[in-house]
């Protein structure tokens, strides 16, 4: 298993984990956590495949990405007391996801040929559009649209992913120093309340 | 037109009712009415097709889909007053299509070759995802997260059919037995208000 | 460039204007508006591609469609005091882009060899799509079920393009005239405010 792989199960396990214990609070059954588990950690992923023609979905030609989800699940529910309401713990599990799937996407953007911007937008995708699935599922509006700088946190990661690309870093040394950037870009960002700026005039 | 091939457009037909009566109890127009059915018949068929990359939509390619859909929307309009504000009737509807849609969407995983447990998911995805953009687009969160073993019943109904086509049960017996289990399950969960456990504590 | 191309790529700023007047005033940031304009702009192609299971996705390999966006969304920014709480504006952007996109999805469904109930379904999947998401991500139920014939407009555009197309009418005349026809039908529809029948009876 190339560091590539071992990121990307990483990646759904962190994101699985978040949309657990997202639904325990929400107080669905078992099989509400197990699914919003689920949408959370393949959603992306499964939008990217489908966006790029792909011949299989990742999650459907590879069983480990079920395995690891259950385990994940199991994991949430059983350490729910100690992990679960503590908002901070589910908020850094979807900031590893969110770190490692941009790269992830931004990566299959590159090696299917496409455009840079198309790249960042697929690393954005992968990213976060498994939360828009289980936030707009729970009918709340996406955290996309409201959280600190998330989506742009997103973007300055799939850049400096590019960049160091471009540069001929090397890719597991590039993974792991875009991943740790991203999960320190958006501590900052929410550390210190940063925020973009809107354009609504009275 | 085999037992598939009419199973298939059965469940469409019972899923399309339940969508219009769905559509007109939230006082849709015409349009809103015929779309919702629409939406609720074919979204389950489309996601799986879509998923597995086949080479044409089911819907797109057999107009015959579109027919029956029009035909149910029509009949639901007609007899909305004998059967529309009888929750029990589209209820009914809903249940036939579920017991349906799982075995049509575990068959097609099992011809594309796919893990019993990717079989399973999409028996799930084809049974449950109309109606999920049903409630999705009509701003409520969908049943799926909170009706009794609403996903339950789907999931032991796959599991059914892959015991019996394991053990060499006849495709034709196998159909008829795994709907009228599913149907069973549900009208029994839905009567003793089963439920699975939530993991939501103080 | 062909008629048909420069009608897709204002087709798409239109959408893109539309969309990110709609964010600014539902006071989302900078990103947010970026987001809101680039799937209501192609989300309801890209929905037409993934179903027709086209090679590629129109603006993943045409990166003119990401400038146009870029572009639109500067524009709908920088105006934003004379355009923005113009109701007006907004609609009147909303309904060329339903125009233009109701005959692309057609001609799409056409060039593919579709039935032409499919052609006209594809039409108004294209034309709408984009808008449903826009509203399903904003936690509001579609427009394409409340507001007077929006669809059916949609609908009516696709059937006037095959008919003309049916006769040999030049096609980038019949690219025009159906255009004209659904801002007009439109129009009038809202100035009247024609609506369908419901079915609730109490």
């Amino acid at each position: 298993m190339s560091i590539f792989d071992f990121l990307d199960l990483l990646g759904t396990a962190s994101f699985a984990i978040s949309g657990a214990l997202f639904a325990i609070k929400k107080r669905m059954d078992t099989f509400g956590v197990l699914i919003i588990a689920f949408v959370t950690a393949v959603g992306g992923g499964t939008l990217r495949d489908i966006l790029i023609n792909a011949d299989s979905i990742t999650w459907m030609s590879n069983i480990n990405y079920i395995y690891t989800i259950f385990i994940a699940v199991l994991f949430a529910i059983v350490f729910r007391k100690k992990i679960g309401y503590l908002s901070k713990s589910m908020f850094l599990f979807d900031t590893i996801g969110l770190g490692i799937f941009t790269i992830v996407g931004t990566e299959i953007g590159l090696q299917n040929g496409f455009h840079p911007i198309i790249c960042i937008s697929l690393g954005m995708i992968t990213a976060t559009f498994g939360g828009v699935i289980r936030d707009t599922l729970s009918n709340e509006i996406p955290l996309i649209f409201q959280k600190e700088i998330y989506a742009t946190t997103c973007m300055l990661g799939a850049v400096t992913y590019l960049i160091l690309e471009k540069y001929d870093v090397d890719q597991n040394i590039n993974h792991i120093i875009t991943t740790i950037m991203v999960i320190i870009i958006r501590l900052v960002a929410v550390k210190f309340k940063l925020k973009l700026p809107t354009f609504y005039n009275h």
